[in-house]
């Protein structure tokens, strides 16, 4: 029998969670929630029912993992603990400053409820995450380097669609080369923001906006920025659409670090990505963290849970013997 | 207290451990075991003692974690099983057609002693099959790819050294760029053995022998040699030392997967250590598996564990807390 696996949301993310799911014969989509009219959402999975999130409570025991498709800011800090009484749970909480209180949270509602809650689950923080802890563990005298992109960064996007004059925009993420390479060679160098990013914006203005007080309110606008070197290029609908319509990201997370009695030998350690599809890519990493919420529920864990409390092999559709044999 | 480590022999990998020790303040090195007599071996370590490997019973509860510095061709099937039953263990065997015996053994053996016994840590196995296995789990529709070197292979180098008229002799093993970059542009090539790798030798010659013979023999050489585009470089023992003294190693393990209703979307991860020394890596390596099986053991669990069993918290001196804080 399969691991039987519901949505909250059907964004990108979600189905990205949908498609990954159709990869591992063990997990079958049950049912994707929505605070919508159901009646108004087509999903892909034939299988699957879409129901109202008012009526989740009678699933309890047609679902075995629920994943959290929704947003950081406002959803998952009240949804992750709220639902992680009811169900195990998988959400992709990614406000650092706040994951602190989101553990707490989850933990206390998920020993309530005597359920798995695995939270921030993605690429970063995830598999990013993974490896900084442990490059970080196996070289503990060293220096940690995280670069993102080239890619499309969500939030940079709407924050200049909320621009006035603006009627839609992309922004991409760009690791700065020259940045990378002395990392590469083991400089260990200090970088500032502006030295380790820069920002592309693709932007396409309303009839008659003032395309250069745009610019300005993009390249000052604080936190956004304010703190990097930002090129905007003034783009048709018809181009954005064109060449701009993919939410392609990646990056990577570098480790230099030192040993010996002298601290004498010097070893890099990196880890990247390259991703077609970021919400493709961390839907199939939650599809493999629901698996582990299963399995570490049937073994009577309960409580909240990072990446850096899961053993990977929870992870795998193989047995013990067959990662053994294949892939150590 | 720190926790307490033992280490059987005195090579190069327990070398290598011996100064990791001394970059996890929770680690401390109290004896080194060996077969020879003790008086003769001096470490660095100036707190640890030095003991015969007779009297390592008498140790038991002066250790709280017995590494084991041996080879795999003959050491570790007896040694890791024997010490199993009395310590908890970690070893580095990489004689991968039979991890699955290794396993079984120690695990009847750590069973019986109500001891952990982790086993195959180092970078590959070890670091190499923790991630080909996580990438695998998360894109389970893909390829992978393992490409080692540049650097020195310490068997292909013994071997060498074997063939008459050799008197000292150093081998690298080299990724073909071209190959590599093709895994990198996502054409999931079908590669045969040589051209994945180069193999470059380095040989000092005794006096008067045959050179050309010596080249052929290499070249040659079932398994090691004959499947490879292998160049042969005669030098003399000055530049051997000056040149070619250390022990540098490294290699990346790539992931090419899809994604996406139709796998319309591809993603690769790539994962690389580029490392001055190889046995101080695999050491550092190690120190930190040697924290997991105490911990491990300190919570009740017993039997044999592979990199795959192991949560990464488990290998952190940092607190749950402060992970969470600092590398989520």
């Amino acid at each position: 029998m399969s691991i039987r696996i519901g949505i909250v949301g059907y964004g990108n993310l979600s189905r990205g969670v949908e498609s990954a799911i159709t990869q591992n014969e063990d997990l079958s989509l049950e049912a994707v929630f929505t605070r919508r009219d159901p009646s108004g959402i087509s999903i892909r999975t034939a299988s699957a029912a879409v129901v109202s999130v008012d009526e989740i409570e009678a699933w309890q025991d047609k679902i075995d993992v629920l994943v959290l498709g929704g947003g950081s800011a406002t959803d998952l800090p009240m949804q992750t603990p709220k639902y992680a009484e009811l169900f195990n749970v998988v959400d992709s909480f990614d406000t650092h400053a706040r994951i602190g209180e989101h553990f707490a949270n989850v933990d206390a509602a998920a020993k309530k409820g005597g359920k798995v809650g695995i939270i921030s689950i993605g690429w970063d923080p995830g598999m990013f995450s993974l490896f900084r802890m442990v490059s970080d563990a196996v070289l503990p005298e060293g220096k940690n380097y995280t670069f993102w992109g080239r890619g499309v960064s969500q939030g940079h996007s709407d924050a200049i669609r909320r621009i006035e004059g603006v009627k839609d925009a992309r922004q991409y993420t760009v690791p700065v080369k020259e940045s990378v390479d002395r990392v590469r060679e083991g400089k260990n160098p200090e970088l500032t923001t502006r030295a380790m990013h820069t920002r592309e914006c693709y932007v396409v203005a309303k009839e008659g906006a003032d395309l250069a007080k745009i610019e300005k309110e993009i390249k000052e606008m604080p936190n956004y920025f304010a703190d990097y070197d930002t090129t905007v290029h003034f783009i048709s609908e018809e181009e954005l659409k064109r060449d701009h319509a993919g939410l392609p990201h990646g990056g990577f997370v570098l480790r230099s670090g030192v040993t010996g009695m002298e601290r004498e030998n010097q070893h890099i350690i990196e880890y990247s990505l390259k991703l077609d599809s970021n919400p493709e890519f961390t839907g199939s990493v939650i599809a493999a963290y629901a698996r582990a919420a299963y399995r570490m529920s049937a073994e009577g864990q309960t409580g909240c849970k990072t990446i850096f409390d899961i053993a990977p092999a929870y992870l795998s559709a193989k047995s013990a013997d067959e990662l053994r044999h294949s892939l150590l």
